[in-house]
């Protein structure tokens, strides 16, 4: 029997695959089938570099670029969001594990599987409460501060490992930093340099020429999301060849275990999910806050629709999956995403490809893995995050608006120095408070009549009529605990410069809310102006208020005042 | 030489008593001592009843009620204001005191001098860095739950005065209650019961009588002001003549020193200003807006103004002076002020009166002051601060606006389970958070002409012109972090539905910022419009906004797409 369309409807909304699943074709397979390749490429360096970064084995970076995608896949509303294992997530996961509370528990590869689990608990549970909307009171300026702080503390984390460092055991002082330094492996050091060229030969250089010599613009594309793969192939070949990390002390990524992973509930830890509760707050958090930005984009770009608490569901089971397949936290990551989406993917297909893949080669190239130089991996992810450290960005936000600029300066510094959880915060709050600072002063205007017409304009600006005995006062915000003593001193000012006034209209058109505090100290208003023989009236009052005020007293407390629905009526009859 | 004008002008800034002193009558003085008198009568009881209730020695209400009101009178813009110890901060003293980390310090009337002092200091700063608009952060509803719950707490700290229980010190169970219940002592009940129908008296069923009887309203007011001096008149005659406090128990205030405190700098002390900090903040914080609150109601109905940062440096050095001069912190009391405004009080100097008389009695009547049974104070106490539970305001916030309601319930609640200060953080969390919930879904209109005007109207209410390419969408609302997410998802929605839209305006003419994170998401918007086909453009834009958008680059972004100056202009050029 064929389900009934109100169940196809459900159905599709659970999982919105079914939704792109009915009208798939051999063309659309096609295109999948490139781009899963080409991501395939990337998601394999990328998942053991961002598996070390977060100071986890390898094999974690690379299970949790299997599972989770084919649950986004079935459960997503993006088409294109490729979902792993990203930087930002990673450096905030080694945060948690070095962490003084968590590091005495032992067992990090534990912790970053509850971690991952957690976060996903976090995020069923927001869809299940329709938070989603909650992620809105992280501005942008927050979200680049924190970025650009994130960024560099994930810089500090590779740099030692460009120039082979051993892990540092000093305490503080120059001449330890300098014994530090003098610990530098020149072999390793090459290795770097030499794979930070290739690197930036990829990007812009080689586009270039192959552009000039005519090929093909897909080709392009593909090749030159390549590097990656080739640093890492010549870089693992020449640590084979020449027997470096025995000979040289290279560091490599070490042995990561053959075939794909048991699924396991190894997570399940009362204690440690109660530690480990505010870090994985914050990672998801973060991670679906990520995540959507980037969805929006490529949708936007195809006229396709996010449903944002759908994803908190797809996110949140993807990282479900990832603790149970023995991987780290996932989210959509951003370079990934615009390679797919550029490479031509037209539905998240692509990524079962990938993830695909991926499985291929956890199962039959892991012992290609062991002698992957640490160095080559840093080299990828400085590449990779360097533009995104951002700190002009800062000045130009600075220069559109204070508020903001401050608050994104004070995320940035916060998550240097006080963590990154509390510099999220920090930002946060200072939004917040710039926020409320701007409606405390909200813009009002004395306006007049526009001679022979019915428009009334601001006196300041326009040459208008006005009348002796009536005050005219535009409110342009809702009036709130915030503003009302501004505006209620603005008026009381404006009276005592004009002490003939006898009947003052407050006009209503920028108002869509007036809270209790508004309102008792309106009340209050009136109250005192009655006592000194004037009157207040009120105008072109929308729906929603009009139905709260009439809910109380305040138009019978108004009397002999009125509510006029237009300003002409007021002015004609009181002027 | 007489001073310049400039700085007669500077003078009377720094000191408004020169304000009024110039024009002072015989008149006025004639009111003032009027006045005077009646609010001195209960400022006797009611300084040895609240420093009672903030678990200090008598003497520290009286002395608050002397100095502080007069350097209040030079320094204060409220002509009626009566500044002394109040009931809201003396529970706030009390918590401060019992609190583990103060208590342990010792030395309780030294801890409330600190408080004195520190709130005042915090005050001074607050003036100093212009902070008197940060007050207006804390809206009425959590001032109504706050002060609500203070109440409740004042009247289970004063209930066992006036049953005559002995200090708790049995651990919880209701066994334990029981027993201590049977600790009241009969006489202190039979008391405490008498003062109670005497001062409900001398409220409205005296009032009724003396108006009957024809008597002048002034002396109706003088009267019916005594009840609370007359109850502790009688009560400890009563002591006095049966000798109740040794055969019978009975709780007396106990001996007061004699004549006038010394001047002195007994509150310095390094680590008990570190421990009291949070504690004089909150005191701090609330002694200025309740004084202000109050001092702005007198001073509406006489047409008078109050300056909000000069009030910071009164009641700043009014504190400092209580300190200096042994009293506990103070504010402005409501209930004093009132009873001083309706008796007719012109200016400050009928607390300048006030106070000579509470030196007066200090000086001469002190050995009468050791009788008074604390049942009396009590009574007076649970009298006037019963009105200020207002459980039913509650009801009525909800009614009005549910986040209001839920602040304010929250707040109470707040109070009485975690503590004063916890609550009212709450309290200001939960308004701002409603508030942002409230802007995050802004009223959004689409429009279209009224025929043959140049009138726009919402589509949904009235018949209008449309056109089919067209989209017209006015937003009544400043765009924010908190709601360019609505937005954007609005728009798109409204695309959707719409597909052959190729002109969208947005109408500026409620909107009177756009923050950072709108700009960006309305800078992504318009590119995936345009990579769509579609143009945006803007509408009706006034100046703040204008400035701002010219300071980047988005009018160049948004070309095809225009700005334009009325929608009007828009729809001829686009319809």
């Amino acid at each position: 029997m064929r389900p009934s369309l109100y169940e196809e409807l459900r159905l599709t909304k659970l999982f919105p695959i079914f939704g792109w699943l009915k009208t798939y074709t051999r063309q659309n397979f096609n295109d999948d089938l490139f781009a899963g390749s080409i991501t395939a490429i990337l998601l394999v360096p990328q998942g053991i570099a961002y598996a070390i970064l977060a100071g986890l084995p390898p094999q974690l970076g690379l299970y949790a670029s299997i599972l989770p995608p084919v649950v986004y896949a079935l459960l997503g509303t993006s088409r294109t969001l490729s979902v792993g294992p990203v930087s930002i997530a990673a450096i905030m996961i080694a945060s948690a594990l070095t962490a003084p509370e968590v590091s005495v528990l032992g067992n990090p590869v534990q912790s970053a599987l509850i971690l991952s689990a957690e976060s996903g608990v976090i995020m069923l549970l927001m869809a299940l409460l329709r938070m989603g909307g909650l992620v809105n009171f992280i501005s942008h300026p927050v979200l680049a501060g924190f970025t650009s702080g994130a960024s560099i503390l994930i810089i500090a984390n590779q740099l030692p490992l460009t120039l082979g460092l051993k892990s540092p055991s000093c305490g503080s002082g120059i001449g330890c930093y300098v014994d530090y330094l003098q610990t530098s492996n020149t072999i390793t050091l090459s290795i770097s340099l030499a794979a930070l060229g290739l690197l930036l030969f990829f990007g812009k250089p080689l586009t270039a020429i192959l552009k000039r010599a005519g090929i093909k613009l897909s080709l392009v594309t593909a090749i030159s999301k390549c590097g990656p793969l080739l640093t890492v192939l010549l870089a693992t070949s020449a640590v084979n060849y020449f027997n470096l990390a025995v000979q040289y002390n290279v560091a490599v990524v070490g042995q990561v275990p053959s075939g794909f992973p048991a699924l396991s509930l190894n997570f399940i830890n009362v204690g440690k999910w109660h530690t480990l509760l505010p870090y994985a707050a914050f990672i998801a958090l973060i991670a679906y806050i990520e995540s959507v930005a980037i969805a929006k984009v490529t949708a936007n770009l195809r006229g396709e629709k996010i449903a944002a608490n759908q994803e908190l569901i797809a996110l949140g089971a993807a990282n479900l999956a990832t603790a149970i397949s023995g991987g780290m936290p996932v989210a959509g990551g951003f370079s990934r995403t615009m390679v797919n989406f550029s490479a031509g993917a037209r539905t998240q297909m692509a990524m079962l490809i990938a993830a695909g893949i991926l499985a291929l080669a956890v199962i039959f190239f892991n012992p290609w893995f062991e002698n992957i130089p640490k160095s080559a991996l840093a080299a990828i992810i400085l590449v990779a995050i360097f533009r995104l450290v951002r700190i002009k960005h800062i000045y130009h936000t600075w220069n559109y608006d204070r508020g903001d600029g401050l608050a994104e300066l004070a995320t940035l510094l916060g998550v240097l120095i006080l963590g990154i959880e509390e510099g999220i915060i920090l930002g946060i709050i200072l939004t917040i408070a710039s926020n409320l600072r701007k409606t405390s002063q909200p813009h009002i205007a004395v306006v007049g009549r526009i001679p022979e017409t019915e428009h009334y304009r601001n006196i300041k600006r326009h040459s208008v009529e006005t009348w002796h005995h009536l005050l005219l006062v535009r409110i342009d915000e809702n009036i709130t605990f915030a503003n009302i003593n501004y505006i209620e001193d603005y008026l009381a000012a404006e009276l005592r410069r004009q002490p003939d006034i006898r009947h003052v209209v407050l006009i209503f058109t920028s108002v869509s809310d007036i809270d209790t505090t508004a309102l008792e100290t309106l009340e209050n208003f009136n109250h005192a102006l009655q006592a000194s023989g004037k009157t207040l009236h009120i105008a072109e009052a929308k729906g929603p208020v009009l139905d709260k005020l009439q809910k109380t007293n305040f138009l019978e407390q108004l009397k002999p005042g009125k509510m006029f629905f237009r300003t002409e009526d007021a002015a004609k009859e009181l002027g």
